[in-house]
């Protein structure tokens, strides 16, 4: 069974699932204090640089909950799109957690730009209104679009400049990375971006996901966040061991490509029919597109995929670091029949 | 390296491991929706009955949290004992994430009791004050004692005759079933208790614990809570397969037993030192002792504990599935060396 | 001095402050167990009906706050207008005390509707989403319009067939009722309104404003919500003497009726201007409009008034119990010479 | 009707009143930016020196709740007496405004010791663990009992030493500044105090409690958070304008000094009596006391009172500022009769 639902649907990458059983020797001291988080940490400084401060959680969720909490005063709020994760697919999990409130703006083809900013400003000092204090972004966006680098620094020079952060949720960002064709360090680092929710899980983790801080200001309290975030991982290095493979070598390029590919040829196949309209353009795992509504069902008999707007028969495709071309032929040679038909 | 640290230093029981890398195969649905959940569900449905709901999570504080948080209202409390886990050891994450006050009492030998239930009676209905709402009690205790099934009982039945519920913290509830030797269902349904913070990482697993409620009115909302809890884990299957060996089988049992064992036999072994000024009799895996000063030091060279109260020289021993016989004989030839200095 | 500020900037009116000096003669229990809140009880329930639960507080957006948090799950949203005063004036209040969501939208004039409740039922069931529990509308709203009782019981209707509760935030409710020509019961209890916060403070008191319940089963907590909403208030008399008068002789409706009559005539009075483009047509007692830019200091000189939008140059005049005609006419005289110049 | 069941029983002082009536003159600017409000800030700066950050609300536990919570991070805790008043008599609203948790100690006759405090140490820098950041005491003491300015600044400078802060809930303060025949100023500032809830309504205030802070630093965001704990009052000149009687012409002290005289004659007369045991020696305004059962119910009738502990016969009993000598003497001469029976 193989599914274009989530890039959540695989398993476990090879490379990865054999770090976490190699792991599995010896008595090792609990929470983190252990070998194997040790050396996933060295790994992680090399990407982001010597000052960035890594904690490794459990679930995306808890990545952006547990990080953009940690410093913010509870009448300060966070500006992000609509469409954003922490806004629409986390059971507000960020506001029971920080008791804190999401200044969310309708997006602009997932995105946000320093315009919708700019529009909290007037409330900077008013008691009676939230205090804006961080900017959230996605890369990718919850619509599979992509923020240049140009644009985060942008983001992210506009931000500091009014006393505010950036925060990026990266469920996707080693996507994104390939698609921009860059590092992680030239997408966030030089970009100015103050924390990250690094993703690993839908790249062919089992469980792994790292809250990394630009600004060590920011994160000095972040370990009592986490552990009052529930996400102090008794037997940590089963979690933190999967970024070893991870980042040494490259896996997580070689998984994105992979997954990028298989969307862009998606893409390029689909393109082919008038009958479906494409959202995106597929520049990183994630296609959305309006197709005829008697195609749905087949479809999704076949790879089972959402449904993102019922009224509009606006489906989202999620390639994975484990789909093949043969997947996508087989997909496409299905709507070709229904084309026929 | 060994350790008497936390039975959390070990690595996960070889079948478990099995288990994970087992189901490492197929796309599956993500949250939950795949077929080793609903297998492990099964499983535990067996061991607690069929009106069990069973909810799986990452860590431990989850489990007594969100399970803790699920029903309650911001008025109302848990009595607890000073010692629990959820009180001293959790960092305020039930606060946090509740916004409700624990009632914590003074324990009596880690145990608390209807008396100390009653004692906040006085309170109902009275809005300047907390109400009563639950009693959480933790089995084995922190401090390595025992409910008998007969207290379990005894406060269950209390509780309930006065609108309240309980809820047990079984980080090491095998250890407590093995000690008692009675199954899950005698000591958790046949007792009344309501809801139970299941542990198994504690007991040979990589990360598993799970909520069950013998209770669906007071968890019917715990699905909503979990994601808030941000313990809703995309490939959850990873977690919830370690469960399927656990029970087929009675794993939890050959690990609790050796663990106990390890226990019992450290315990008849430090007896003879008068030296040592034992707390509890190792009625599980848990020991707590008192040493002379100059022992400690050496003693922890060996294989590290913790240190629980400095000035009194109170150590903790805690054994756990792969502890073995000879180890224990070295931790008791190096006590005898110190004895005979 | 006199302003247009907001109908907060008036001080008390005479009844309302003899009724206060009125209550100070012997000891009376606290916390609302004297006989002036008996009364003020007696008296609310004869305008909202005998099923009516009564608590009062301080502060309006304690009513907001405390009657919106009372029943909500923290994983339940509230749908409201991006114009909502808890939205937008209470510096997140609701989101700190309650953890929950607001889950708003674009105003339709200060205004929403049943399709804008509709667009969050998607979400109903699943897990990752917010679940909509209770709409929120204002009444006069935030930008000074008004539903009419055939909008307010659509929205009702369709809220309780979809298991949703309607709140009404009546900080200017009595202006509203005014408005329409109906009574409190006609406008609240017969649309079908769950709860209302029922506001004094701007027509006429010095603090007064009350929770109102028409559904026992949504407020039986609430007397533990409000202490803990920390607006018990000890001398509570002081707060519920002002509802005697305020409902006896209908001295809310004079307040009212002189407020909306001095905005109605600044209303007509204004319109001569062809430089000065009205966005409301003034139903109550607030008015928005559009004014030339060199304009604004020398009017808010006379009389001082809200500037909202910059950048538009659109203000805001609010009428109180206390404006007079000959204050009307003062600054209608100024803006003359302003045209004139 | 008299009472002796607590000093908020009491109306409000004439002179109080009459201050609340004169200001009601003209339009004033909302929340605290009249000129009332800034008179009575002259007034407290007076009292408590220069750098005094000073913010009215309107009641006790608001000025507790939103003082405590307005710089503590989540994962930081209050150390305080079991008995104290945020403890067991504000329904946790501490605990749900600031989700942070209360570490209450067993009291040491109403008080806590440098001792009590320094048993929380081992947990600092554990993430484990709750960190303590505030010590509160009471004074007068929910007991009656008073601190010495020697013991406040013991516990002043402890807690400064180890990087924590000193809060005092003074609901009671005037009457414990006569008991010890001191200026708030010696008692509050000399002694090294951070901040404190400084409270008028049970020493002859209509509703009138201040939070005022020693340190900048520590209120600087206090704006904010009166507003989210909805207590920025609208027509704030009416709860201010109470304090400029109060201190000029130290009304405090007249009102505080017959409220302690009374409970001291009413001390001297019970001690007659073999019958009653004292808890306390009625420092201040309250008196504990143990007395026969049968004279519980007669007493209660003439003038009503709290029964503390049923099972014990612990009665309580409060004089106010209206509180006479014939009062006393009608009381007494119940007991006489009680005695004599």
């Amino acid at each position: 069974m193989k599914m274009f639902l989530s890039d959540n649907n695989s398993g476990v990458h090879p490379r990865i699932l054999n770090a976490i059983c190699e792991c599995n020797k010896e008595h090792e001291y609990p929470y983190g204090d252990d070998s194997y988080t040790k050396k996933a940490i060295v790994k992680l400084k090399d990407a982001f640089g010597p000052n960035a401060d890594i904690y490794f959680v459990g679930t995306g969720t808890a990545a952006n909950v547990i990080s953009l909490s940690n410093f913010l005063r509870p009448f300060e709020g966070v500006i992000c799109a609509d469409t954003a994760h922490i806004n629409v697919d986390e059971c507000s999990a960020f506001e029971r957690f920080s008791s804190c409130k999401l200044l969310y703006v309708p997006n602009r083809n997932g995105k946000i730009t320093t315009q919708d900013i700019e529009s909290f400003f007037s409330s900077i000092g008013d008691e009676h209104q939230t205090q804006p204090k961080v900017v959230s972004i996605s890369q990718l966006t919850e619509l599979g679009t992509l923020y240049t680098l140009e644009e985060i620094r942008e983001i992210a020079d506009f931000a500091h400049k009014h006393d505010l952060l950036l925060h990026v949720d990266g469920a996707r960002l080693a996507n994104a990375a390939v698609a921009l064709n860059v590092s992680f360090k030239e997408m966030i680092v030089d970009t100015g971006v103050d924390f990250l929710s690094f993703g690993g899980t839908k790249n062919g983790m089992m469980m792994g996901e790292a809250i990394i801080s630009m600004n060590s200001d920011i994160s000095k309290h972040l370990k009592y966040m986490r552990k009052q975030g529930m996400h102090l991982i008794s037997k940590m290095r089963y979690i933190s061991a999967q970024f070893i493979p991870y980042l040494e070598d490259d896996l997580w390029m070689k998984n994105a490509k992979q997954a990028n590919k298989m969307a862009a040829l998606l893409v390029s196949e689909v393109k082919k029919f008038p009958q479906i309209h494409l959202m995106n353009q597929g520049e990183g795992n994630m296609i959305f597109a309006q197709i005829p509504q008697p195609w749905i069902q087949p479809l999704k008999d076949m790879y089972d995929f959402y449904l993102m707007e019922e009224s509009d028969n606006i489906v989202r495709w999620v390639t994975s670091f484990d789909t093949t071309e043969d997947e996508i032929y087989t997909f496409v040679d299905e709507i070709k029949k229904l084309a026929n038909k």
